[in-house]
């Protein structure tokens, strides 16, 4: 494996090898690595003939009173896991590099943003954007990786990609699950040992309200009720927000059809927990 | 000489080229085209293995008091004039083929844009980023060719490639002129026989401006005030700005240094000229 710290250097090698039919499958991370982005890069090991690795605390996401400056730092654990995934390229670029002195343009995303997460993160899908039209310039892959888990990164990433017509297949990646369907994160260590047997109930109230749609359920709001209903009844945790949109397209629907997406976020004492599935109701 | 309307086709037969190793070269046009449009193209088909134009009106950068349903369109006629010039591929979408529904993303340009012709067209040079973001990601060019005309459109470009790391050189064309100095322009036949006379003292104002650097001025306000009076006594035309900036960053500076744009724009009765020239002050 080969860390650049210069985008300029990176993009050069990596032109190269297009030019030689090279495949490139890309990972864009903010580092402290976990088994969620172990998983994508070893699907994108499995589908590519080159697989780059981005770490990056990209500042532009970060809210003014978000945790940029205390955001958990690694490299060398990093290194570690990125070779053992098999990653080739790992691009390690510091902000100056990133945005110089005073960048003159910035993406700004003007749907899919104001809603589940994103409602209380003004400006953070603008940063994402921004910082991946970068990378995606400077990498210039065939296939990007992302998880399932962050949906709304996912659809925004979606039009992102779509709607300046990058070259580049998005390859949204399944959740990763503990054995009880628990989404893995890295925040689960907060949990006590009694919130944590309560957290797998996140899940299973998905699950319990796809049946309801798979038994022919067409009400938004009869969905979610049953959601809210499954997590008050068996855990402690503060419900943030239940909510049924059009996926990717993140529009509001009272009658469920089409691609669809049912997500959650719940406060724990120490944590709070995000989960989510996509459902395709013919 | 092929014409495409569909972004994705056009997008696969140029990621071949590409990976052919086939340089590209592009010229970005709202059509109408012109002598200056030529030159742009017959130096892209020098120095590339494939030259496309685009034709795109492109909605986005008009505003709703300007021009965009009456803008001068003729397939036909550019048809003629890029075949004769040696384009390979002639991309002519629609707006619904660029821009679909509701376009989730865009770009917004954050300097560069409020001085010179930009201060009284807010939101314009965001149009021109966004539709060339998408038409850069379409078309994959090593090269991308722009008048020095449209200097400050050669800046937020410039800014927009750098910024966004776009893997593509810019290069930015000499302003083709009349054998008397005016700059071409195809609003230059709205000149009466007089005005026409006068045109050309635009030019003159710059030269003698430059002489002025050459020989040591280094007051910008002393400079734009050498070409106000030349203006002033040598045509009826009224003054709309006669600015100078750092160049590309068009920043104001009070003492000449580095690389400088003096940039000019007069109304005639009937038609608005514009005039620039660079200068490199070592």
């Amino acid at each position: 494996m080969k860390t650049f710290t210069s985008a300029g250097e990176l993009q050069q090698v990596l032109r190269e090898q297009k030019s030689n039919q090279k495949s490139i499958g890309y990972v864009a991370t903010m580092g402290y690595l976990h088994e969620g982005h172990a998983t994508l890069m070893e699907k994108a090991r499995k589908e590519n003939d080159i697989v780059v690795l981005s770490i990056f605390v990209n500042p532009l996401q970060f809210g003014p009173n978000e945790d940029f400056e205390t955001y958990p730092r690694d490299l060398e654990r990093d290194e570690n896991v990125a070779a053992n995934a098999g990653v080739d390229y790992l691009f390690y670029p510091t902000v100056q590099e990133m945005y110089g002195e005073e960048p003159s343009v910035k993406v700004v995303v003007q749907s899919r943003t104001d809603c589940l997460c994103g409602r209380k993160r003004p400006g953070h899908f603008d940063g994402v954007a921004t910082v991946l039209t970068k990378f995606f310039n400077i990498i210039l892959p065939d296939r990007a990786y992302f998880g399932k888990k962050d949906a709304q990164q996912v659809a925004v990433i979606d039009g992102l990609i779509k709607d300046f017509n990058f070259p580049i297949e998005l390859v949204a990646v399944d959740t990763v699950r503990e054995e009880d369907g628990l989404a893995k994160s890295s925040r689960n260590v907060y949990l006590s040992d009694g919130e944590r047997m309560e957290a797998k109930e996140l899940y299973q109230s998905l699950l319990k309200a796809a049946e309801a749609i798979d038994s022919g359920e067409r009400n938004a709001a009869a969905v979610t009720a049953l959601v809210r209903k499954h997590i008050e009844a068996h855990t402690h945790g503060l419900i943030d927000y239940i909510e049924i949109y059009q996926y990717p397209a993140l529009k509001p629907l009272e009658t469920l059809s089409g691609n669809i997406i049912l997500a959650l976020a719940v406060k724990f004492k120490h944590a709070r927990l995000i989960d989510n599935i996509t459902i395709n109701i013919k």
